[in-house]
């Protein structure tokens, strides 16, 4: 199959903000990989825009398979990733214009700390199939779920907090 | 400084029993990194004894930069891992001799279902320095805490259970 | 030397419109490579904003260690990159908001054809060190000089046009 | 085709005892590389059980694209590898529980040196697809024979004695 | 489908002299990559035989994907690369038996400066598929053409000449 | 410290003929790697000029790091490879001008069968540092040497013919 100019082209993709009221984190990933992009195949790279309602989030998550660099294009992020061993939170205040990196496989969150003003951020990562596990829905969301045995010692609660935490309703905020 | 057999040696190193009640989750590993066996110095594999006392477990946690396979020695062991989009659970119980893979970057746990038996695997990594996040620890238990408003509204919890969850004691089940 | 905070984070990088009147081919980059933000180091990922003067451009260049790509933040860009061989050109406008891909060491540009307007990109290369080889510069401003038998060879000119040519100033559009 | 749990997963294959009567050098290698357990499929590890009859063993051989760790799980093993330039013998005795690393592409042996009990090792290779080349097999059973005037020049002996060798059964070890 | 002794095999390839007449700049290359060799299927290697007419050159050029090793079998060359920032010239006159390393990427050239002699050359190229990028014939040569906007800009000459330089001929030097 | 244009340059290497009596297999190496040339470090190439004398050889060896890519110069050389299992013999006389590949890690040797003339060739290795392991000498020249019991089974030969040949002179044949 011939490859030609629109396997490395996508129109009008940063500039649309995005619907950010479809799921309770209050953020909506559109992300361009390769299933998006043909042209990224093997080349390493992919990127994505983040747009989060006021004091929406990208909950704590890692990318198996790509270190993230993000610029904020407008408002306010608080954002920050935790080190391997010991966890030490490496955080900070981000506006317009900033830049911040999460290395790869680190667990990293941003948050809108802004009540009444939506943010939006570009982020690029440095593969083009980089992978996203959301901690809280793959932990207590999956399907089947984990043994609340498991998951009742590894976070120090009760069991019946846990099956509570398994009937709720964990969407992705992927676009 | 030149290279000798005692780079690429470690004595004793599988066939004695850790103490598994030095922490709450009840397991220990023992790992041989390139830092404990410098022989393995860009060589891209490292080693992990783990003992599990009876129902104990190895939590939820990810390798950055490792594929993990990991047979059992003794004992019974409820093992899985949840694949990142969507957040299937793959789980098995396994026996003594049996193997497990877990791939790079995933989540995955290992769990002695028995009350009355310790188990023991050993884990093969495909890097000289794998890495390790324990998931809540990670979570709740970094220095200094994340903002307990990312944790909430990520949780679907309320901020007080995120305060009480973020003062408990997150010590590390390594050896 | 410890790691900290900042060396993950750039202040005020994106946000600031850049001086595009200092060279010939008005076009500024600002690049964020691992020197200017050591916790790119080994991570495989770096920035770039890149202003683009009315009628300014980007000329042709190769990064011989990285695949970009460019998002249009502001104005209107034509752009292409040439494939090795056959020489096709992949050229497309670019609007707001859209996306390209400029694989791997292939000669690439962008041109601001708007006579009354200024253009803003964000750049993101497979690499915390991509490098960039501007072809004009490289080929007619090198110290020293390649040959004009060479050149006058390559370019099917007269060895005059080659030495009128190595005589003018090439400047980089580094910031 | 969809990927399931059994992917993963290999049943009983540590546990037990193999047969090391088969062959002449009294060992037997049981492998899981990713065509025995395809979750292993570019995930860049795998594994082997080999059993040692007494004063059997796993004769000189080399892995082109794996370095192996390996671990003595009963009795006693004279291990060891040469270094490519010198010659050099890096060489220890190993008990139950000691460790040894062998590095990618050298050319390594284990021997059982004790004659009234067998010995159990468990080895983790960082490839998917280790491959092996058995030196004595590779050079003295190749179908066709390599010429009796390459191997009697690189081995220091008469053509008799290499076309002897050439005709003996040079089978190999695994299972 | 069984791979063979001829999937390694190129008969004749390096000694027969090439025809240096066939196109402008009076040099041919013949390439054996792993189209040509299919044994050398990601095996990261390949081979180019270069031939140069008296006052021939293998013009300023780059290779996407390979550093290349080049020696002298016959005759003189002047050869050199061009570093990416500043654009330093590394050159050297080169007789038969010198080797030269041209780095990933950077744009390089040879030149046969004798105008009686012949030269040929052996080059080694780091990757089994290490395309060739021919710096005028891309820049000028290219189907459709690059803007004569963008190229006037870029190498400082009216749009007329970029015109005229359009208009040409730009052959490869490919056997 | 500063490269200089002497890193990427080696006067007059290829075009002497050696001295191939100076050990008993008839064979002369000169390699080029990154230690002989500071200019390859990191760019994953080599190169190496093998004289034969008549009856010659380059004995049984791997490259634990490279593949192999192999054209004669003068003469004639029988040369092959034995792959890993089963131990297939890949083999060919190849004359003046044949290319020949040596997959990486598979055991290799050539040949020179003409009894009155030498042969030469050049050969380029897929790494900066390809290391060399001569079977014969590795196998039966290791300081200290190798159990005699290990090789004893390992070759189907009585110990008395192992400390035989581990009392010949093993020389490598690098120049």
């Amino acid at each position: 199959m011939a490859v030609n100019v629109d396997d490395f082209f996508k129109q009008a993709y940063l500039d649309k903000p995005r619907d950010t009221t479809k799921n309770k984190v209050g953020s909506t990933i559109t992300l361009i990989n390769a299933m998006e992009l043909p042209g990224l195949n093997t080349l390493g790279i992919s990127l994505a825009r983040i747009d989060y309602a006021p004091f929406g989030e990208n909950p704590p998550h890692t990318h198996p398979r790509a270190t993230e660099i993000l610029t904020v294009l407008e408002g306010t992020l608080y954002v920050g990733f935790v080190t391997s061993n010991p966890n030490k939170l490496f955080a900070k205040v981000l506006n317009k214009g900033d830049v911040f990196v999460f290395p790869q496989g680190l667990i990293h969150f941003q948050f809108n700390p802004i009540h009444d003003k939506p943010a939006v951020a570009n982020a690029a990562l440095s593969s083009q199939n980089p992978g996203v596990i959301t901690i809280a829905n793959a932990v207590f969301g999956s399907k089947p779920p984990i043994s609340d045995d498991v998951l009742a010692k590894a976070f120090q609660v009760e069991k019946g907090t846990i099956d509570w935490l398994q009937a709720q309703f964990w969407e992705n905020n992927h676009n």
